[in-house]
Formats: C-alpha cells, structure tokens, sequence
C-alpha cells in the first residue's frame, strides 16, 4: 500500500519463506512421502495381505537370532508407537504369525517372536515386494543417487531425532 | 547341506534380493517416509492443531483464483482419496475454515472454498510451519542436493501413477 514496502507480516518473515525451487522440490518430496507408503502398501495388501509396516515388522524379526524382538526395540526400529505396534502384533498374532511372551531376562518387558507360518508367509510376499520396490526405487535410480538419496533421509531423520528442537 | 548349491527358493530369485547397500538405502527411505509426515504433523498439531494434509489442503485453496477448487482435483493434487478429503475437509468445515458448495459450472461437482478464518488459520501457522520444514530438509541439504531429491522423488511418483502396473 506504501510504495516498495512491503506489509508488514510478509517484511517479518522474508528470510523464511521458501523460493520457487526450494517450494517446488519440497512438495515433490511431500507427495513422496504421502505416496510412497500409500503404493507399497496397496501392493503387499493385495498381494499378502499385509501392510508394510507388518512386513517391516516380521522382516526385521527373522533376521534377529532366535526370530525374537523386544516390543520397544521393535516399535524404535520401525517408527511406532508402542500402543500403535501393540496392535498390529495383535492382529499378526490372530492370523498366527507371531506370538508374544514376557522377556526371560526381565519380565518387566514383552518380547515378540516370529512363527513358522508367520516366515511362510514373509518368505511367500518377499518376492513381488522386492520386485516393486525394484520397480519403483531402486533400479528406478542410479546406484550413485539410490545412495545419495538414503544418505540425505538420513540427514533429516537426524534432525527429526534430534532432541535440540 | 549340498555342497555351494544355495536353497532352490534362494536360487529362483538370486537377481531379485537387494544388495546390502540397496536394502541400507531403500530402508533409510522407508525411515523417512514414515517418520518425515509423523514429524510435520506433530509440530503442526502442537502449534496450530492442524495435520500435515490439512495445512496442504488449506495451502492449495489459497494459492487459487478464488480460493476455490473442485474436490476431486483437491484429492487428487494431496494424493488423497476422496472419501478421506470428505473426512478432513467436514472437521475444517466445523471450524468454519472452509465451506463447499455444488460447483455452479456443473453441478455434479463439489468445490471446497477457504473461509476468512482458514486464510487467517493458514497465514499464523506458517511462519513454524516453513521454518520447520527449512530446520529438517530445506537448510539441511545443499541446494544441488534438495533439487537432486526432488527430481528423484518426481521419478518415484511417476512409476507410482503409471497405469503400467
């Protein structure tokens, strides 16, 4: 309204707000992650019956010795809650998949343990999952920016931890 | 077992696993596309009781001539399903963010129209909002590095939404 100036809420904020590219990159990566999950999740429902983080959880309890997790690790590693994850062990367990028990090292904590049908069925959805993350990721890149790419999620998940904010 | 022949299931899809340092990266994106929109949300939520989708939603409305789109384009520009953004839009309605109307060019259509309060919702969560997203991703990364993933994230997107699988 005065000329050059600018009102008063844009001037306060001018060093804030994002320039074209930056907006234009961050929303590509907004809809990465709004699509991503949605796309993976699609394919191993269809296929398996499973979401990806049910995959995610059985996955990451057959590569541990004995096929055996503490809740909380498992909730850590896959970014869950702990009442979140304890649902979704409860609904693995209904279809026998996994079975939780008390720790025999210190019952104060519950560990959750994969069950033959529950590797059956991991070792059965493997297959068309890895070929879709192929499809749609990994031989989607170069090795060079596959790399890249999980190397800069790894800067902002630093940050996302980080307790400073 | 049998001397160096690996497990028939191993052999059929010996291409098909990822190599260590495609299964680190590949699950360094998965990390991020779960933990990214958690992050966003949370500090959304916390300082202006808004989600990720929701401040999108309202962001998109005002970046239109009228403050106005169809429901469907508003959907399909937050990657979210219809029946959702009826969901999301219904609770920004009940705080007089937004209205919808039947679209007056052809009445099959709904439209969402951003109310003066949504605007002033939108316009004093922002500031927290960008310098957020500037503290994880924007000012984490290189410029070249922010654009690189981006283009990425655009090649991701575009095998998602091929009609080819």
């Amino acid at each position: 309204m005065s000329g050059s100036k600018k009102s008063p809420a844009v001037d306060e904020h001018a060093d804030l707000w994002l320039s074209p590219d930056e907006l234009s990159s961050w929303l590509s990566v907004v809809r990465l992650v709004t699509r991503l999950p949605w796309a993976i999740d699609t394919q191993l429902q269809r296929d398996a019956g499973l979401s990806m983080i049910e995959y995610q959880t059985m996955a990451m309890l057959s590569e541990t010795p004995g096929q055996t997790l503490r809740m909380s690790l498992l909730a850590e590693q896959t970014s869950t809650s702990l009442s979140r994850l304890s649902h979704l062990v409860k609904r693995l367990e209904s279809r026998d998949y996994v079975r939780r028990e008390p720790d025999p090292a210190d019952g104060r904590f519950t560990n959750a343990i994969l069950l033959p049908d529950g590797l059956q069925a991991l070792q059965a959805a493997a297959p068309a999952h890895v070929a879709y993350v192929r499809h749609l990721v990994v031989d989607n890149l170069t090795p060079e920016r596959l790399r890249r790419m999980g190397q800069d999620a790894e800067r902002i998940l630093g940050r996302i931890d980080s307790p400073a904010r």
